[in-house]
């Protein structure tokens, strides 16, 4: 059976943080699923579409990455396409907490689903798609905290 | 004089870990008034009436255990009533900053006004009403994280 | 070349723990700048000329306190001045969490720029600008929280 | 049946904020017995007696507080003199995570043991055992981080 | 190439902390090795013989778990047997804290080389062989600390 | 009044991560002395000799760095020398909790005494002492650990 595990984010947009752990995890997986969640109460600062070709765009020459979207709960979500793993990069302490809670629910609801975790490289530990989005809207250069291939980004 | 412990709240829904905390406390205290803070300015996914008729009918045979709602701060309610223990529990080293900061702030602007604390049992140390909020909205099944009596509860 | 040290924040309002940190750092450096970063979709309590005359009345004997605005990031303020340290305040491990992030980013963008932090007197540790407000709101009194000068402030 | 609570520790020797977590949380308890567990492996600056008469002399007037020492688990002295109830103070986050692990031990050993905690009052967080030997042993005056009856006491 | 994960410790003894988190873990690799680092200037409860042979006896079904010794940086043992990730568990944030330097440490010694991090199942949480020790020595029964298998351990 | 900065710490050995920290404090101050507390309980890898000789190696363009040997309290040797700002370096939410325990103790015993934090680089979060020793101790090459000029230091 394949080894298949889900990325979930928002990834409004997608960081070198990101990047660099799905590139550290990739030989252990034969198919990672980068599956941008949908919530319709949220807003965003690019659109759906946008985000998933940024994605595509960045992971053009990596055959095992894939791109996906989805409604509703993670867990639903993995058990529907048949993957046993989630895959989540940790910054910090209070990253650590959120997904200690997160992961501890979805093996409740779902106990055949593990996290994998990787920690995030210090260089990148700064880095949240959230501090991109302020760059932007402040217009400076966030080239530095892009993956390779959307340096120059703006909004 | 009797020993009075209010645990404030939202209860947006009372959860196990609520009930949990509560119930092994109890034995500490004459009488436990869990108590909704109002807000008019916060959205609630429950009503306040059917959040308080949730917490009644759980503690329905716990003679010991009162509710109440009450506005603005928590110290002056707890002053009016006569309480002088706060009861919380703590799940994380979040919620332990977040517990010191407000047992500070609450000591601060009334001295005799204790908070006495329990640390979660592990396996509801990721419940929250957030959480139960999100599953229930997801479509899913949240009884484990309800409190007895609850369970199958929906939106 | 003198040592002027930027103090960015919202000041909404300022409370005696900014008074206590920028006090307690104030002979480090030939002049600090208490700058308040405006942002057009962020609400406010007070008004923007109530938050400067606040703090100018704090510190009307200190001749090495200036106030300032500014729009956008604060790294551009910042070399926009030729300030060469930004001054923070750490009360807890959420706070030092949340500042290594954003003094990580700020030196990334602008390596010449240092932060000084300086940690937070115990006796202050639950204050913040989020608790002075509430208090208020709350109709109570917020005095021990406000810098000498303030006391009485309401809403 | 009366609610007795065990303060365990090594109280070497016992300082103000062992003193301020037991005067806190005295009237929530009929009898509260600071208990010190004797280690022959571990090394001590104040010998078991003096240990136990300092305590003593500190809570003279106390008729609620008795002490005691004890060998091997403190789940075990607890059953043994039919102490339901463990009190702990928690100053800081290494504290927490500390005390998360050894209650929820006690509780896996002894389900009916519970841990009542209380929050260290901000002047008091840093002091410890260890801090007031490290003062005495460099001949400084440790007296402010003493409990009441025990200033000047030297080695 | 196969994938070789390494689980690095002392395991004096192997706890049901362990033993989870390597079965979790294992079907991700091909070969998991667990690895007893030397170190003549530490004392342990256990021989290095009897650690050995309870890890042996507790993963005796499982064709993928292996075990050996090695004296020295874990990076170059992993470098000599061709090993690319090492293995690891995280309680709590104390865990993460260390865990995070060790991995960054491990990373610039030898870039190849990817810890892969599990987070400890919840009702697992406290357990330590530091905490196995203590109840054995104590003369309690540890049996709920241990792997199927080694219940009813003693020293 | 010039300003002196003390930087107490064992420094076995110096560190790349204590380079930097000194190095960005620097042009703060008028006069930086890195001073070696004595305890001739303690076990060093190096003698006080070659520790202050590394030192002065490290820093021998740097007219403001002096070094210095104290017996007893931090404070006591501070006020001895009329400094009146210590200078720490914080790496981590384990070394804000103890660094914050140390400044407000330092600050209850003597309090003109300030002390003033830099947060350590992220690429040299990992590095201390300690680890420094342990590659060494390992015969491994520390050399991206140490400051300019001691690159290839062994054991």
């Amino acid at each position: 059976m394949p080894h298949i595990a889900v990325v979930p984010g928002s990834f409004d947009p997608i960081t070198i943080g990101h990047y660099d752990i799905i590139k550290r995890a990739l030989p252990l997986f034969d198919e990672v699923i980068i599956a941008i969640g949908t919530n319709s109460q949220k807003k965003y600062l690019f659109s759906l579409e946008d985000r998933l070709s940024m994605i595509e765009k960045v992971f053009a020459d990596e055959p095992k990455v894939k791109t996906d979207t989805y409604k509703g709960l993670t867990v639903n979500y993995c058990k529907s396409i048949g993957a046993k793993y989630l895959l989540r990069g940790i910054r910090s302490v209070g990253d650590f907490e959120y997904e200690r809670t997160i992961s501890q629910l979805n093996n409740s609801l779902s106990p055949e689903l593990e996290t994998v975790f990787f920690i995030c490289q210090p260089q990148y530990s700064h880095v949240s798609s959230t501090i991109v989005r302020e760059i932007m809207l402040g217009k400076a250069d966030a080239s530095k905290l892009l993956p390779p291939g959307l340096e120059g980004l703006t909004v």
